[in-house]
């Protein structure tokens, strides 16, 4: 039987190691790849491994960054005095389309999963301690998500905290705006009952 | 605001071209690409640009091939008789996984589409022509996709065939195997009821 050349076949392979995408899904991005400028794709490829190569971890707050200390901890304009925990990258970027904030961050690279073997030790939580003991941070906040895992990784932390002088803190839960009550689900309403305020 | 560092956004740009492929994928692949092994995102970005520069068209039948000609064309065993026309190098794969054809192949490398701008001469039309007219040829099976871009290049090349000494045929339409017919759309049913066989 006639299987794929072995380029393509390859190239599927790679494709199918990528979160989501199944044997079908593979194929068609491999052919598109092959009806692709040749230009494009040796793009393509250099941008996969620059990914590896100019990215690093910024060493104060450990996101990434292609320069240590990254632009974020050497902008003068920021509050040095709050503290925002969050799991990813991505979360450091959702934080910022806030245009509310504008304390510093700490960027754990994931969370406490025992499930998928991630225990504290895999986590910046020793860069994180080390960082609040040397200065002068005031506030806490553990943006972790708001899932087991993200609970469990903020407990955690909140723990080893208490030695220290600063508030900590854990964003609220609720309903997101726009939603509709009658959708909601039973534990998020009753958060957002126990969190009402006045009005 | 901060944004993603070049090289990650340039990473998301490219898998954002791919088909199917949304920011929010695009951002989910790419941070996975960053959290994979150094020597297996080398292999992704290697496997990438040799899909561009190991494979060529059989001269042949116009298929993806490392040699030219493809491992069909010089297989001594098939049917040499007999022409499958189709429109990519997947649907070699779909025939030839059914374990029942024995002939050859002609890849078109797409369909007649007016809207996306595809045109006979867009394909290997003339390679198809030239071929018959070369070889022993004796039927023609136009197993383009049936639907009405297929259905349009079948009938060009139908009538461009008309002229030489070959029985042209059609896949035939009808229920898919262990399909319900309740839930069949009534073209199918129509063109099955049409295509009815003595038992």
């Amino acid at each position: 039987m006639w299987g794929y050349p072995e380029p393509i076949s390859r190239l599927i392979e790679h494709f199918m190691k990528l979160p989501g995408i199944g044997p079908k899904t593979a194929a068609r991005l491999a052919f598109h790849v092959l009806g692709m400028p040749a230009d494009e794709v040796a793009a393509f490829a250099r941008a996969l491994a620059d990914v590896k190569t100019k990215l690093t971890e910024c060493a104060v707050c450990c996101n990434i960054t292609e320069a240590s200390p990254c632009a974020i901890c050497s902008d003068p304009a920021r509050d040095t005095h709050t503290l925002c925990v969050v799991q990813d990258p991505k979360d450091v970027m959702a934080m910022e389309r806030t245009h509310e904030y504008r304390g510093m961050y700490h960027v754990l690279h994931g969370a406490i999963s025992p499930m998928d073997g991630v225990g504290p030790n895999d986590l910046r939580i020793r860069q994180l301690l080390q960082r609040i003991a040397d200065s002068d941070i005031r506030e806490v906040i553990l943006a972790t998500n708001p899932n087991v895992e993200g609970e469990a990784t903020a407990m955690y932390i909140a723990r080893l905290l208490k030695p220290f002088p600063v508030t900590v803190t854990r964003l609220a839960h609720g309903l997101p705006v726009g939603a509709d009550l009658e959708y909601a689900d039973e534990v998020t309403l009753a958060k957002a009952l126990e969190g009402r305020r006045h009005v």
